[in-house]
């Protein structure tokens, strides 16, 4: 039973991706990322574990408890990569890899390394902190990622396996359980959608009604860092205000949203509501980010957005996107595309060096040049968060519903679609969001008569259509999406131009570290001046709207934002494009000139 | 327990209306329509039929059932109208009238005139379609107002008696009832909140509770109109269309307003969510008129919105003003007191003359100049109605919650409100929608923080603000509403300058009867053409964006919008204002010219 709309994402094996500016991010994060992702989950022991798992390497278990999780992430982007540009060495790799997964996998279909190899005498299924259940999630998607892509079903079949044997261990009238971290309710409906069978639905939804009821007592969880870190405070259906560990709270929503989507849940939609304000409107950063301090990787006060302690955890924008897709579809209201929109030009690609060789786990809005990319971490769910994600941009430009066919993101591409029963060709040809003009061709052999829903981003107050080249005055727009109907018969040209003028904007007034200050933007991109593009100190920088702003190609090949003052000019870079040169300070909030 | 937002509205008695526009109603209401009223209620046995009941005059009932529940509507229109301007004359009617009332109360506390007279034979609460709750819901309404306007509460007492009466009557254990016709669900919120006695809530909520169960098996309703036709069809927690009797729905909508309000019901919230949808996304019309069938005053198919045949009652579009306002002040958005403008505006006040003496039942989109105002109805809910929504506009402006003050609607006025501790004066300037101009004055002794939040009307692409003259750039926005924070000690002075050109809008492609059609639009005020106005027949008349448009005095004194087409020149008046002078045909959506 669909709650609001009939939507569902158009599959990203559908899509192919044209888009310079995305190829060029998939190109690096196939040859630097994931080839630095390989690297490190050898060199690390990940892989290993897995063999002296399996039983054909001696030792013991090194590293984390849940280091399975970034070799399934890996294998994630792999599959998503294969998809895109087939790569016979890379496709090697991770069948290796995936035999040795299936060779530890245990009689029962249990597989966590850290457990199988009996690690520090602890046994299975008994501390629901140590993310049996989370490595489990990872597996699922990884694995239905990999069949997709290749076609090859071992994995998938292992994954089955050990998520019933999951479904075995735990449940009602069998044991208690709270994920200690979520992840492994939103890989369960990825499960039943992709086989069909309603007990991992189920499944999905007993886990999130096991929270808030107290199991979670005497775990190190509770007892060191609080329930309300792990959303283990009160029952979700009771949740309002977003608390705790930023990507726990992601996951789970997006849970919540599948578990939504396929029974109508009254409860958790009111929950999700009041969730997605407190975090979008009370807790995000102009780039995306959410998570405003280390000391629980998550969340403070309401309003409380400090710039250079922000945490941001790139895996918790990435976190938003995967939620906030699934709210766009629940409702088919383009407020949450607008918030993907604004984590991918933002938020989740800044956690990544344009070479794809370096990472961010943090992304402050503000930093006295002593915050900068790694390699690589000890945990490392970022890296590897960043290696699935780039290359799946593709699941997050279409959806389909009943009535007609959604594009939520601009992004150069191509698809197939069916609406109802007619075969629709989509083609979208386009730099947004350098360029403000967006080329659609929409081509159907059979005709037919239904909705092209565009959506009007946020940020633009003004747009121009065009159909066959001739001005289409007035379009009918609503919640967010601009509707046009016709028969589609033979090929049609829609064109979008876009009102995308230099913007100046400012925070919510109740955020005290922002007041007095603006930040500049164009189009979804947030701009923040960098000191190696200025020889005004930063703080001594001060920008009104009234100022000339110009666009400037950079070193870096990209828009830089040029505004003069008089003499003086200030140059701003795209946010996710810092720190990719010297060190040094860089600043999005920008103090207002007055007078 | 708030559902998502603490905001309530201003009550009207703290506001003093200073719009000419709305003085001018109001004086015209008082002067004509409430003296009609008071003249048709009493030439029209209403009035003789309660002193009937109290044994004072001799005969049987005359009339509708459902007669009294006209004089409570005009009650509660006196008792506004009082508040406002004092006529002692007035207060002596409504005195004379109430002692009657109180006077025909029996023993037990019952009052409805039909059945204390025993028409037809007929016992009291046996057939739950006789509008005995309907009654006694404007008479709480009424009394309510009364006590407010007035100070006196032996009307009050009065329905606080035949309340009591009906909650031991019906309810847990005792009667299953379903109102046929709601009303007194809303009113038992009222009374909720006058009292502080919380049965009176409970009672509101178990009455929704009923619907959908079958309690109306074998009832007229039932058996002649079907269950949906009274919304009786299916559980309300369960509703997620809008069908049958548009009244009977609004008012519906508006009591489980208050009940998610006291209660945070999850349920009815999504219930409300997707009604909301269903009503103004799918079966709207531009005007805010609702209803597309004078077959069940009522709804008919998403989308179908024939303009000649329109049902669009006026009871129905100042419902949606009480259900909107609700709404706006569950959410703190925007987006439901552009609705209680768009009515307003549009549809609400469309249903009374120019000079407060005529009245339109039915407000259709395009006549062919047979459709006129009437003086009075056999079944005069619309006249009554618009008698007591005229002058009840001051509620609809203001609403204060614990972050700040919400002006919803710019209509000049001022008032005292209390934000936290701090007594605040707000006084609005303005000769909007006529203006785009808005100047608003804060004024506070004791000084204090908080947000102004100020309405960015939908229709408005751009605006500007001043803050004590001075520009204030990039103003933070969100739900809806521009967000000012201030230390606001002394008296601040803000204007909003908003952009209000001439507009040409299109309805939603799914509505086949305007598709090719274009309205003219200015700020909220939906724009007709009338015969009278135009040379050209109706039907010749095409118009495009690009024409060029002239604001004209006209001789109604409102604003006409003059579009000229080379030698042609084609003139619209407001569409509230049409059918005051000669009859004629008349349109709102007007064919494209095209190249």
């Amino acid at each position: 039973m669909s709650a609001y709309s009939d939507l569902r994402p158009q599959e990203m094996s559908k899509v192919r991706i044209h888009s310079e500016f995305w190829k060029n991010k998939i190109t690096v994060n196939h040859k630097s990322t994931i080839a630095a992702c390989i690297r490190n989950c050898e060199n690390t022991e990940r892989i290993n574990n897995f063999k002296r798992a399996a039983g054909t390497m001696e030792g013991g278990f090194q590293g984390y408890y849940f280091d399975d999780s970034d070799v399934y992430k890996v294998l994630e982007g792999i599959a998503y990569t294969l998809a895109v540009e087939p790569d016979p060495e890379l496709e090697k790799k991770a069948d290796q890899w995936i035999d040795l997964i299936c060779s530890a996998q245990q009689e029962d279909g249990y597989l966590v390394c850290y457990f199988i190899l009996g690690t520090n005498g602890e046994t299975r299924w008994t501390d629901m902190e140590r993310h049996e259940d989370y490595c489990l999630g990872h597996m699922i998607e990884a694995a239905i990622a990999y069949k997709h892509a290749v076609g090859k079903d071992r994995f998938y079949r292992t994954a089955v396996r050990f998520a019933d044997h999951f479904c075995d261990q735990v449940g009602e009238g069998k044991k208690n359980w709270v994920p200690g971290h979520q992840e492994i309710e939103l890989a369960l409906v990825k499960l039943y959608h992709e086989s069909g069978d309603a007990k991992y639905l189920r499944q999905a939804q007993w886990l999130l009604e096991q929270r808030g009821k107290g199991h979670g007592r005497g775990t190190n969880i509770w007892e060191n860092w609080g329930a309300d870190y792990a959303q283990d405070h009160m029952p979700v259906s009771e949740m309002r205000d977003i608390t705790g560990h930023a990507v726990r709270a992601m996951y789970m929503y997006a849970g919540m949203c599948g578990v939504v989507k396929e029974t109508g849940n009254a409860q958790y939609l009111r929950s999700l509501d009041n969730l997605w304000k407190s975090v979008v409107q009370r807790n995000m950063y102009l780039t995306g980010g959410i998570g405003s301090t280390r000391e629980n990787e998550g969340f403070t006060e309401d309003y409380d957005l400090p710039n250079d302690t922000a945490y941001c955890e790139s895996c918790a924008s990435i976190g938003m996107i995967i939620w906030n897709q699934r709210m766009n579809d629940l409702y088919g209201e383009a407020k949450y595309a607008d918030v993907v929109e604004r984590e991918l030009y933002n938020g989740a690609i800044s956690g990544v060096s344009l070479d794809g060789t370096k990472f961010f786990y943090v992304n402050p809005l503000e930093s006295d040049g002593n915050h900068h990319r790694v390699e690589w971490y000890g945990c490392s769910c970022c890296p590897t968060q960043i290696s699935r994600f780039i290359p799946s941009i593709g699941q997050y430009i279409y959806s389909v519903g009943s009535d007609g066919i959604y594009i939520n993101q601009y992004i150069a591409s191509e698809t197939e679609v069916t609406v109802g029963e007619t075969k629709v060709r989509v083609l979208q040809e386009t730099r947004y969001p350098w360029d403000n003009v967006c080329d659609i061709r929409i081509s159907t052999k059979e005709g037919g008569s239904f909705l092209l829903n565009l959506r009007i981003p946020e940020w633009c107050g003004r747009y121009r259509v065009f159909i066959n080249g001739e001005a289409y005055e007035e379009p009918f727009a609503e919640n967010g999406y601009m509707k046009l109907l016709r028969d589609w018969e033979g090929e049609t040209g829609i064109r979008l131009v876009f009102d995308m003028p230099v913007r100046f904007v400012r925070a919510h007034p109740f955020v005290v570290q922002d007041r007095g200050r603006l930040a500049v933007m164009r189009g979804p991109v947030v701009y923040c001046a960098e000191q190696a593009d200025n020889e005004t100190g930063l703080d001594e920088i001060a920008i009104s709207p009234d100022m000339e702003a110009a666009l400037v190609k950079s070193g870096l090949g990209i828009d830089n934002i040029v505004l003069r003052d008089g003499d003086r000019q200030y140059t701003f870079l795209p946010y996710f494009a810092w720190d990719n040169r010297q060190p040094g300070k860089m600043k999005v909030w920008i103090r207002q000139k007055h007078g």
